[in-house]
């Protein structure tokens, strides 16, 4: 299978070249950019020297319809629904890591602060929180946001077996600098982020109305959660501290069993003993979760960890494409956490 | 004003030398410890070449009590507890930076899983959060831990005014490693902080207790409050993230005097319009105090940030020596957050 | 004295309002940039709040000029040639922290890459390594570049009492971002930064020629130094590790006498029995200095270790003040290393 | 083929899990340490959960024998040489990962401060620094020290070519954590190493003996190097950065041409353009070289990176393994380096 990446030289990208070199299924055969049109990756990334030393090409749709199989669109938001209707209109399958096609039309002009893709386009992809949902078969897919990965795997066994007050849930989250993208401002110069901790977008971050949709999936008196971010000193990583409040009646016991079954026969989620660090899963596609009920305050204390440029961005990706395609879900994963 | 620092090579007894260094009426005139008897400090630690070049001296009650106006102990807890009544029923003052003398014997017993002080000793002792207790002319002086002061600094406002739910509080706080203290252990390890965040003691953390007891004064219906620490792979710096149910009939509006009002007169209490992030305290003994309201869940984010070894220990105690004294709050105080 | 520093928003313009803060014998008068005219600096950069609520005026060389008594330019290199004749025609006294005033024309064109100041406006400035230059009652500073700051201290015993081959100096230095500017570059994105170390500006780094200039003022028989910048995933700290060739007939102890003796009386050079850490000395003015030498290669290495904010830049300036105004080399430092 | 690791809880042997774990050829059928026997590894090491969920056993090199084919030692230095002698005379294979079949015995002991293994034993252990060494068919390998892998790799196609001083070379190398083990002690604390760069065992690092040996092999008149290591604040990666002077009458040109041929053929090995960042390198097997001369001084700067942890410890031992066997030099190597 031949595949091309739009927005190559982003986060999201560039972990998407490194995830499919060792893919047996798939050939990357074009990668697209707005810049250094002409140029080989590895000249702009030394680091890929041998790994990837294609050229850069503008981007094209026709073009990339007539010699790929398949387009990952690893643009910002705001890139992919301007094109995408193209690719849906001519049946050409798209897995877009972009938030452009998570929300409904209004919802994302409201978070997003701009205008959506066509309805009906809108219509066609499906948001695939790979653990949760069946694409096999499917086109357009619409790969969730690192937060809402991380979040909603960590509610899912407590919402769906309602054991928790919905509208209890404060997330209290937090991400390496790879998750602010590579854009050059005041809160990415490392002299800004070293030896600090900031806490931005409270109340406001645009993956809230995809992580509300999806935890509504799972239990539909669910109305809001309250969710904060803030910046880790870190590169990669995501952590999302969840608290809720435990129905009267339910024991610890129960909510042990319900990670326990929910995750059994998921490849790349991992129930811990002990609550997971960031450490745990860095370099992989793994979720580690792990959680702790405190019956003075009958609150439940669950902690999911991701590499959120794996899992929470091209890993996922790729694991929606096995998915699609009907392969082993691990197909093409030959990373283990580095941990160090 | 002579006064000896008894654990001086621990990381607050440390901070203890440099806060003292330019304290205009005070002269350290001993130090004590366990090791290294008879070097001296700057041999041990060079950065302080000129600026401490006191030898250590073995730990001798009567000695200090003799040369000495004030005693210092800035020991690990436990170790205070065993001599501070030598001192107490000399009637020689005393500010403790340890938990030894914060709580009542039960409750110390619990949560520290030890013996504690006889009661009557732990009696002579005032807890005291420096801007809310008056302990001019008082002679024992048990100082705040570090997650407390930023947590019931936060809290005061909210609680005090009685504009929130005083048992939906959830705090998720966020230390740097010297909060850990020096003690070598896989945890201070640096390979296994690096690039690493993560949450401990969770539930079961010993400042549980001593914010408990100090919010009660402020709003004497909390019973609990649900509490998680984390340690972040930075060296100085604690952030306190709040969260809690606004009382139906409260609005933002009154929130913001309340903060506003609270510290109007306080010189380290700093209320700023924009979130607080660690680097606008670091170094200082400053907090800065930030807050939200969201009036979707209407929960109030509240985030307090300080330098745990100032304002959260070494700073505190020389804050609450100069109330004690009756001097300028701010005397010896020459240091400014250093930013970056 | 009232004082007024160009370029306020940079990193030496902070350092110095931090700096000048404490400073009994200086008021901060006026603060200057390009942006953000009439905003308090406190309100860009909350950490400030209290400490400096300046509004930021617009440069105006006669303004300044009427209202105070001395002008800092802690402005980028390119800035303060273009206005210092009007200062120094009017004989008003500056310091200048940028690189435009520390060389010959010709030197200053070849590093730099553009048009130095008149000859005869460099002629007035005297460039004060603050250790080595008598600078009272000067009128016209050129401060040190941080890299020749610590290199030069490094080496200056051994050149002063030709201990070492003059030519046979090579020297390896790091610094932290904080050294690179605010400038927003792919080269100080976190990401970028973070878990690396990166080499730049090999052969090229425009202090070189300062570094050589100031040498050979110590040995005149001195051509060149081979010079490497690196850049460590640190805010702030400069190492200057410098090797050289001992001359034959020199014995170690010697080395050990020249240095002692050099710095026997400098309040900010500590001759340090170990090899200096930079967190000997982070936070402070201090440039504290190690060495050893090796019997089998001939080769003494010299290590040398400062706050390139303080001594690299605003606190060697101050103490340059201090020393023009015939004031203690030390007023106004409050600051001792905060080492953690 | 059946392997054993000995130390597999050290940072090396760790690694080898992680590498051996997509290697097509190789089955781990035990893992051996001297503590925690009889859990599970992925019990302590959580991150290996599903990965490698063997139970760590005691060492005993019967059993060993009985069920492996290939023992690696990933031992701190002095350990495997207690026992290697039992594998040897049964002619068992053994990777050493350690110092101690690395040196003749005079020189281990003078350089490792203690008695050394049997001289024959030593004699037949071969020093396979992979790109130059003939293993095919060998049973005995001691495995390069870190630093080393990426001092005589940088160096390698000067002294070759006798390009430049043989006893000019003075290298400034740098490493992260890691390469300085688990051991808990100072200099390994989170708060001693973060935001600090400390340099340690000048002149006398024990892989100084290893490289003048292998440096040797290159050019036989070289004699000493002149050689500093220090530690930087990341978990991995080493830079080694050489100086040396340049002979008389060689050209720039001579010196690229000498790097593209000496490693034209070699997988792990690229020559870059620019000079190499540790991110050009972590998570895989590469050494990355680039240089730089300087007409003015005459000396080149050659920079080599690689990943402590692989290529400078178990991925270097695995491909001497590959070549031992015959097998392709990269077999088992899916790791691209993970760039953030």
């Amino acid at each position: 299978m031949k595949v091309s990446i739009v927005g190559v030289t982003g986060y999201s990208g560039l972990e998407l070249v490194r995830i499919l070199h060792h893919h047996a299924s798939i050939d990357l055969i074009s990668i697209h950019a707005t810049k250094n049109i002409g140029e080989k990756l590895s000249d702009l990334y030394p680091y890929l020297l041998g790994i990837c030393d294609l050229e850069i090409e503008a981007f094209d749709p026709l073009a990339i319809m007539k010699k790929s199989d398949l387009v990952f669109f690893a643009t910002p938001s705001g890139i992919a629904k301007n094109t995408s209707h193209i690719f849906v209109e001519a049946n050409f399958p798209i897995i877009d890591l972009s938030g452009d096609h998570r929300l409904p039309a209004t919802s994302y002009e409201k978070w997003y602060g701009q205008s959506a893709a066509r309805p009906e386009i809108l219509d066609q992809f499906i948001y695939s929180l790979a653990e949760f949902t069946s694409v096999k078969g499917k086109k357009f897919i619409a790969n969730p946001g690192c937060y809402a990965t991380a979040t909603c795997l960590a509610l899912a066994p407590l919402l769906q077996n309602h054991f928790i007050e919905p509208n209890s849930i404060i997330v209290d989250a937090k991400s390496g600098l790879t998750g602010a993208g590579k854009a050059l401002c005041e809160s990415s110069h490392f002299v800004n982020i070293h030896d600090n901790y900031v806490t931005y977008k409270l109340n406001r971050h645009q993956h809230i109305p995809e992580i509300v949709q999806q935890l509504k999936l799972f239990d539909s008196s669910l109305d809001y959660i309250q969710f904060s971010t803030s910046l880790l000193p870190v590169n990669r990583g995501i952590m999302a501290t969840c608290y809720a409040k435990v129905k009267e009646g339910v024991e610890a016991s129960e909510l042990e069993i319900a990670f326990a079954q929910t995750y059994a026969k998921k490849a790349f989620v991992r129930i811990q003993q002990e609550l997971p660090e960031l450490h745990n899963v860095i370099g992989s596609n793994f979720t580690d979760i792990g959680f702790a009920y405190n019956s003075v305050t009958k609150i439940v204390t669950v902690i999911a960890v991701i590499d959120n440029l794996i899992k929470g961005a091209a890993g996922q990706a790729v694991q929606n494409l096995n998915l699609m395609m009907g392969w082993k879900e691990t197909e093409g994963f030959c990373m283990t956490p580095h941990y160090l």
